[in-house]
Parts: C-alpha cells; structure tokens; sequence
C-alpha cells in the first residue's frame, strides 16, 4: 500500500490519483494544506508542494512531474499495450511537452489563482492571507482561461487524442487540471464543443471516478460536474 | 546539426547547452528574447519559453525538461557508463526532483526576477516593461536566495554529487542555475564552502567552457567568473 499526499482540488494531486487508479496501485490518500506549511510534511518535501508519494519503502516522491515518469518507469513499462507513452522519443517530448503545459503553464497562469482565492483563503488563518477573494486577482487570472481553452479546444478538434492518436499522460493532466475549473463552475464548455466531447471521454473512465466524488465542504461543485454527459 | 533556441543568461538553456556539449552534439545556437514575443519563435513554442530545440526532422522540442528527457532516451542511454541518470528508478526520481527544485522553483523564487530586472529590462522597449530596475522585485528575490544555497550547501556536504554518488542532470542543471546569479556577482560564495568546491569541480569540465565565455553587452561578469579555482 503506498500513500499520497494530495488535495482535492490540486490539478497535480488529481492527475496522480488518476494514474495511481489506471494502474490499479492500491493507495492511501492523506489530504494536506500546503499553505499550512506543516512541519512533517516539510521534512518529506521540502519543496512544500503537492502531490507526494510514499513509495516503496517508504521513499517520499515530490511533484507530479517526479511521479509520474517514476510510476511509467515502475507500472507503465509493463503493459505490452494501452501505455500512456507513446513508442518513439518524439512522441514522448510531445506527451511531456503538455503534461508540463496543464500542470505548470495553465496553473501558474490561472488554476492555481483561482482555487487560492476561491477555496483555500476559506480554510487560511487571516496571519497566513486568509480572507475573502482578491477580486483583481479572480479577473486575472479568470482572464487567462479562454487562451488555454483555446488551446486545447484546437488540439481536440486536429488530433483524436491530445499528443496524437493515442490517450497519453497528457490527456490525464490536462483532464485533471480542466476538472478543477470545471468543480468551480469556471469553464463555458459552450464555447469549446471538442474539447467538451474529449472532457467526457476522459471523464467516463473508471479511474475517473473518485475524483467525481470528492466534495469540499462548503462548496458545491459546478451542476454538471458529476454528469458524464453534460 | 542540430539548433537551440537559447538565451545566455537563462538557466535552462545554459542546462541544455551543457547537456549537448557533454554528449558532443553539433548545435548551432541561436539567440532569442522570450519578452520580444517573436511569431516565428512562438510558431515553434506556443508557450513562449526558452529553450527550444529543432531535433531530428526539424522537430521543435520546448522546455528544458523535455528536451534532457530526450536527450537522455536517445543519446544518454547509448552511453554504458557515465550516464547522467542512474541506475534505479527511485534514485532516477531524486535527479528529477532537483532538476525541477533548481530550473523551476529556484527560478521562479529568485532568479528569472533578477535576471529580469537586471538584464532583461535594459533591453526591453518601455512600452514593454523596459526602463530601470525595480528596487522592491530585485530585493525580494535576492532574499530568497540564501535558503536555496544552504540547502545547496546541505546537499553538497552530505553527498558526493547533489543526487548521490555520481554526477548526474541535477549537478548540471543546478550548476547552470547558479552560474547565471554567479554571472550577476548574487551569490556570497565564501557562506557556502561546499557549494563552492562542487561548483569548481562543474566549472572545470570542458562542457562548461563555452558559457564561460558568454558576455552581454554592457554588464561585465564577476570577478571570478572565469575562475576555476576561484
């Protein structure tokens, strides 16, 4: 059994729940704040971010990126078939290439903004910058979503999956990241239909289907949420 | 022949830079300013950051992590010894941790903000942030600098090489990290004795030569910049 340090709505965390299910590795999910800044935690990652998985014997593994080439390299290279990286090293630079685009560029520019403003200055002491909503921040970086779903919306409709004709790593952490938006009633899925119609594929999946579950107290998510075919 | 899109001061190209000269690859460098925003260069790396590389068949590879990845599938793993990543999938996860730690969190904590207003800024037309230093920026970054080089300095007393007993990216990818605050004259070497000595035994390999001798126009490097035994 390992364990997983996460939060529900940390685009990282999720995108490791997911290939943590795909893989069928049984897991022990501990939720953590990073901005609590928690001392145990710290001596784990002294990064301070999430995800971190305890591996085998007990070896912490920090960040999503750390992780999962890790579980490739340990799960992914068995399966003869259905891997989520491709055959050739090109491929793969693609694959990366957009893991790292969901999970760094589109969360610095916008996810991560929104859910510190949205949810976790619910949950800060005031000492630590809790409080209500930086409304310009909110404008921001709610102004910085349309480019990615843009962008996103015309890798949808040129290939059947992200990074070519196979579902990728990139699938999963774009996936994971647009599922964070999409709790906060964030994304105008009107306006994006193949990138809505990619959504439901990923979202259909078994491995999926925790992360449909998760609630945050005090916080409804979006009414489509959980609908696999909103 | 291959061609890298890079900056002098930036970190990850410097990474890149070393990485290809290490495994002996003809590269033609090519030298480009991320704030100028370029359509030609955002064609090849709709992100926008350097560097990128055109691989095989002209491919362009964008990021620094993507492209050592695949330097390493395809020029790294034909080397049977004095590869770059070791053995072990756990310890291969370490390397990738501190490649991250320097090229993304050090980065974003301390040193593309120096750079930025130091270097970049003198370039930049005003209507695009050019003009003076911020005084606030630089001494917020410069702030965070010291718990970064003592846990440099941590690392480097307590191991061999920063992600164990071989050299390994993290070495090369933290060496270029620091070379570039070394440039700027940032770092008070004579707090971080064993930070000093790994950086001399980097300085000295000849695949580091060639940012040695990299100048920008009007900035003068450090004293000892050039210095090996410094």
């Amino acid at each position: 059994m390992l364990t997983l340090f996460h939060y529900p709505l940390s685009s990282a965390s999720r995108f490791i729940r997911i290939v943590l299910e795909e893989y069928v590795v049984a897991t022990q999910l501990i939720e953590e704040h990073e901005w609590a800044r928690r001392s145990e935690f710290l001596a784990l990652n002294p990064a301070g971010h999430l995800p971190v998985l305890l591996a085998e014997r007990e070896v912490p593994l920090s960040g999503a990126i750390v992780i999962y080439e890790y579980l490739d390299e340990t799960r992914g290279s068995l399966r003869q078939e259905k891997r989520f990286f491709p055959e050739t090293s090109l491929e793969r630079a693609e694959v990366r290439r957009l893991v790292e685009w969901f999970l760094n560029k589109f969360e610095n520019e916008a996810t991560r903004h929104i859910v510190r403003e949205r949810i976790y200055k619910r949950e800060m002491p005031l000492t630590l910058g809790g409080g209500a909503p930086n409304s310009q921040i909110l404008r921001n970086a709610r102004a910085n979503i349309p480019s990615h779903m843009n962008y996103l919306e015309w890798l949808c409709a040129s290939r059947d999956w992200l990074a070519g004709s196979e579902l990728s790593y990139a699938d999963l952490a774009a996936a994971a990241s647009i599922s964070v938006l999409d709790f906060l009633a964030e994304i105008d899925w009107k306006l994006f239909p193949a990138a809505r119609e990619w959504y439901t594929r990923i979202k259909s999946r078994p491995s999926f289907r925790p992360l449909l579950m998760d609630r945050i107290r005090g916080i409804a998510p979006s009414s489509h949420y959980t609908d696999l075919d909103f």
